[in-house]
């Protein structure tokens, strides 16, 4: 780089023995929310990204690997989902890879911080994107009172939450899931963001007891993009019915006509096989595949 | 930590954008050899570290992954090695793992840089462990020198290189796969360490493309890793004759009593599931599955 440029980092902090840099062009927004601080930047490598109290919610670069994998996995081993559930997910590329399914009706998208859907809005065009489809119904709103108080009810639901600090750290717990449960149709998949089981295993096992606790069925699955510490990461999976392989019919991917950049069948399978230190990890939480 | 200890860190960077830094507690080892500067430092969430002209080689911590992945996907697709020889692979990792298949009956290892192995054998004592087993011919040479001169022949051959900068470079050339075919046996496997899906695109398709030109067939396997930019990496795969699912029976798996951290049949498999941006990437050259 040229020595006249600025030498600007972003840097995220994982525990005490790992930091990540990613350069930095130029800052576009940086406030204080009710609820945590708000930072978007464009960056050299990755386009622009967004970080919630100093962490790297998603990228330009990267963010269709964790927004197709929040998403279709479930959207495609569900027969016929037409009424999703959003809790979380500000930025809005869950909402937009759900809405690409033709039979979806109506999604409520339940986000605790205004600021975040606005940043997006303004500087993640491309994630946003979907955010005034006619078949979204946006609420600022704590997705804990929403869930506890709602009387609808859907056949999807997905927790697009960041780590469990902050205005996420009920959302890993027991008494959460015990909602998700009453919300969810008896025939319905839950998917919530499943941490590094690498780095994060107490969260991991934290947010699977929870799940089993509640759910005839828990399982992970697995996806790696650039962004996240340690590059591996996971999702929670829950049902009182559907088997994310058995109930999985590859020839819904087809039939859809939908195009992604992670997604395909082998993926939605290979996702599913976990490294043996995490299998063993969670031998007796997870339900057997 | 403490206010009084001192703060160093290890820091590696990816092009002129990212950059990953390890904490350090003791720098045990820093010098140039004739290839590379040799580093090795004891971290504070990732055990010692051997870098290689700055860059991360392996941890402590997640040295298995690589390991497990480079020898024993081909190992296990193969019916009956007894023959392996590993280019590279001077920290040891990669002899240990193929040591451990009780047919294996002869083992050569040329790596170019004796001080890697010796700064293996004395820092990294669980990687370099087998360095001493009978089965192991250590050669301390240049691999291509001794790929265009050996009469031996293999049933495996493992590329256990760094990137296609410095010492390595020749090894991702199709030159190199002419000498890798001959001294390959007709049913043989190679299988090469393969860079990263996202930031990589052109050493893939360069290494991939010197594979096609001297083997019939030629894949890509995923792994994921702690250590490495962007976590999600990759294996080249080339053979004239086993193919890497329909030739690997697990029931190999379970007769062999291996236990492994991050290897097992379930991983075997869905190694091969790359996502879709990878796949149509390299759609041109890659053998169907």
């Amino acid at each position: 780089m040229a020595e006249n440029i600025l030498n600007l980092w972003v840097e995220e902090h994982h525990d005490t023995y790992l930091t990540t840099r990613f350069r930095v062009l130029e800052t576009l927004f940086s406030e204080q929310s009710p609820y945590q601080k708000v930072d978007v930047v464009r960056t050299a490598g990755h386009g622009v990204m967004l970080f919630l109290d100093g962490l790297a919610m998603l990228s330009e670069r990267d963010e269709f690997v964790y927004h197709d994998m929040i998403a279709h996995v479930p959207l495609f081993t569900h027969p016929n989902p037409k009424r999703v559930l959003i809790i979380g997910g500000g930025d809005g590329g869950t909402a937009r890879e759900v809405l690409r399914h033709a039979g979806i009706e109506h999604v409520v998208m339940v986000e605790i911080d205004g600021m975040v859907v606005d940043v997006s809005r303004k500087y993640l065009q491309r994630t946003a994107c979907s955010l005034d489809d006619s078949r979204l119904e946006l609420r600022i709103e704590d997705g804990i009172k929403y869930m506890a108080e709602t009387r609808e009810r859907f056949d999807v639901i997905l927790i697009d939450s960041t780590d469990p600090i902050g205005p996420a750290q009920p959302l890993f717990g027991s008494a959460f899931y015990k909602e998700v449960r009453r919300v969810l149709r008896e025939d319905g998949v839950v998917v919530a963001q499943g941490e590094s089981p690498f780095y994060m295993v107490a969260d991991q096992v934290n947010i699977l007891e929870s799940i089993k606790a509640n759910f005839a069925r828990v399982n992970l699955y697995n996806y790696s993009n650039l962004c996240y510490p340690g590059g591996l990461w996971s999702f929670a999976y829950g049902s009182n019915g559907l088997h994310p392989l058995k109930d999985f019919d590859p020839k819904r991917v087809q039939a859809s006509r939908l195009s992604f950049e992670y997604y395909n069948p082998d993926i939605h399978r290979a996702a599913f096989a976990l490294p043996q230190f995490q299998k063993e990890k969670h031998l007796a939480i997870l339900t057997k595949l």
